[in-house]
Order: C-alpha cells, then sequence, then structure tokens
C-alpha cells in the first residue's frame, strides 16, 4: 500500500463505504464510478482516482463487485473490527451519543460514559452507568480503549482531552465549540453543527 | 460576485470564519492566509484563492484585517442575520439540539421542537415545549421557516422531509442515518458520527 494517501482522499473513503452498503442493503450487487459520483456530488473520475491509489477493484466496463469494495474499504479503514469507544460528558449530546443506534453496524461500540457532577455519577444513562471522570485513566486502560467523543462544556475540554491522551487515547470526536491542542499522533474530528448550517444559508435567497 | 462558486469552496468559508471569530475573540487584529493554512491544515494558496473568488480582502504584506473578513465572511455566507430553525423528533438528539448553546452567535436560533408521539407532545424540553408535528404545516408556515433539522428515527425521516419541504424549509440538517431525497433547490447535509470516526482509524495502528 502507498505510504502517504493525503487525507482528504482518506476523508472521502468513509462516504464511498456507507453509499456501497447502502446499496448492499438494497440488495444491489454491482455499481460504478458514474453511479456513486451522481449519488454523491462527486466526479467519477474523483472516485477512481482515490479507489486507485489502493489498488485495483474493478474492471473496466463491469464497474465494482459491491461487496468486495465494502470490504475492501472497512479493511483498509480498520472497520473490519469493532472498536470500543468512550463518552466523557453525560449532558444532553454524551446521552445522546451513548445511546445513538448508528455506531454498531459501522464498526463501533460505546462501551463507558464518564461524568464529573456527583449529581450525575452513579446515574443510569440508557444501557450505562455514568462513571465519575476521575477513574477515567485507569478505567481507560484496563479496557484499552483508543477513541473517546468529549461532550464536556468548552471550559472543561482541553483539560479532559490531556487525561484522554494520557490514557492512551488516540482518536478524540470533539462535540465542544473549541479547538483542542493534542500532541502528534492524536487525530481530533471537531464536530460543530453550525458549520454545517452555514453552508446551507449561502444558497438560501 | 461570480455567479457560481463551487460548492466545496463555499463549505471552507465557515471554517475560515470560525478560526477568524475565534481569533477574534483572542483580541487578534490581523492574521495572513499562512497562519489560517497551518491552524485549519489547508495550504496558504489554496485560501487565497478561496477568499479572492468574491473579491480582494487582504493587502498583499499586510494580511487580513480579522473583524473585516469576518463581516464579510458573514454576509457571503448570509449569516449576518438569525435564522430561525425548527427541529423534528424530541428524543436524544432532537433535545441536544434544541439546548445547544452554540448556535445562537452562529446565526441561528432554535424556535419550534416536534414530535409525533402523544406521550412527547406537550412536555417542557428546555425552553420548549414540543408540539405536535401534525402542525408542522401551519406552524412552519406562518413563522416563515426555512431551515429544519430531522432528528427521528430512519423510517420516518424521508416523510418528514417531504412535509417539511411542502411548508417552505429549502435546507435540511438530516440526523437519520438515511439518504433523503429532494427536490431541486433544497439542501440537505447529513450528519453521520460515524464518517468522523471512521475518518481516524485509518490513522490508528
Amino acid at each position: 500500500m502507498p505510504k502517504s494517501i493525503p487525507d482528504i482522499v482518506i476523508g472521502r473513503l468513509p462516504v464511498y463505504l456507507r453509499s456501497l452498503q447502502h446499496m448492499a442493503s438494497e440488495n444491489r450487487q454491482v455499481t460504478s464510478s458514474q453511479e456513486l459520483g451522481e449519488r454523491l456530488g462527486i466526479s467519477a473520475a474523483q472516485i477512481r482516482k482515490d479507489l486507485s491509489q489502493f489498488g485495483e477493484f474493478g474492471k473496466q466496463g463491469t464497474g465494482y463487485n459491491i461487496e468486495y469494495l465494502s470490504k475492501q474499504l472497512q479493511e483498509i479503514l480498520k472497520v473490519d473490527r469493532v472498536w470500543d469507544v468512550v463518552v466523557v460528558g453525560a449532558g444532553d449530546i454524551g446521552s445522546a451519543l451513548a445511546n445513538y443506534s448508528g455506531f454498531s453496524e459501522r464498526g463501533f461500540r460505546i462501551r463507558m460514559i464518564f461524568d464529573n457532577n456527583p449529581d450525575i455519577i452513579g446515574n443510569q444513562h440508557g444501557s450505562f452507568v455514568v462513571k465519575d471522570s476521575r477513574t477515567i485513566k485507569e478505567e481507560l486502560q484496563a479496557a484499552n480503549i483508543r477513541i473517546a467523543m468529549i461532550s464536556v462544556p468548552s471550559k472543561s475540554a482541553q483539560d479532559v482531552a490531556d487525561q484522554l491522551i494520557e490514557a492512551g487515547v488516540q482518536a478524540i470526536m470533539n462535540y465542544a465549540p473549541v479547538v483542542l491542542s493534542v500532541p502528534q499522533g492524536v487525530w481530533v474530528q471537531h464536530i460543530d453543527p453550525s458549520i454545517h448550517l452555514q453552508r446551507m444559508t449561502y444558497y438560501l435567497s
């Protein structure tokens, strides 16, 4: 496999995978870069170029086998396994994440949820009992957790990120509206619904 | 203003705006495409090219005035005003959205939340009383709503989208894990936390 693929290409692979899985759920067998492109608003040439960085997945004229390409993309993205994920911050967003049904088929399983509020620690949130944030390090190390979601208030987010990284976390999904600083080798995705809204208002008259 | 700017460029403007507003909150006056680029992982040349599509915002060698460029971007993105937004689906995600504190400074205000469950209709969710989904059309038309967020189960999402569009909605943020089909002139952003996680697992060893 090539050594350095641009991150923007990596970012498109989950989108291709989702479309392929959607087609598979409709019992489809074969697709093409043209069809994928039309569904996703990405040019067919771009899709072929992105996929070609990882190997030869389709035959000229016969398109892509949906099941095969899905499996290959899952392997490339390392979601051909199940990753345990923890949530820190048991407010509205944290509870929604802990009970979100969309993770399990996509390679992720919520394992624990933490909070630092004594009134919340010990409460049942869906199928989880909220754990004390002071136990993050021991709990995460014991369970070998690499992925976390932060849904605490902005002022605490950096502090929580530091604790998570010290406990071995390498990938953080951050819902707090603040930019986190992290060392090299740690990945952050900043989730910000306003960004998505602002992208659409441009088109409203 | 030029007629047709690629959507991918439009998609970067809210990201630039967020960074500029963050700098402004630190009482900064001036920035450069280099500094923005380093913060965002986008090349300085790309940023200059994107911005140049909308006008001349900086002077060679002196950089960008943060306040001026922020105001211009807000105007371009039409978030120099406040847009009313409704939420349909008062479960965990819907409640988190209705009470999310990050919208108000970014051009958005949640106005109403709807559900079709008789046990939930009439309940207080934060500062909102949950309205009956059957009243979507009359309520949205009376308040002239153009933007909605859908946080209902997958099987109901298309039906809700159809109702919203009939009521005049032109921009939809969809949290249901399903692809919506909408007529031309309606914009959808699909929010899918698994996509963000899958983009990071690629890098985990």
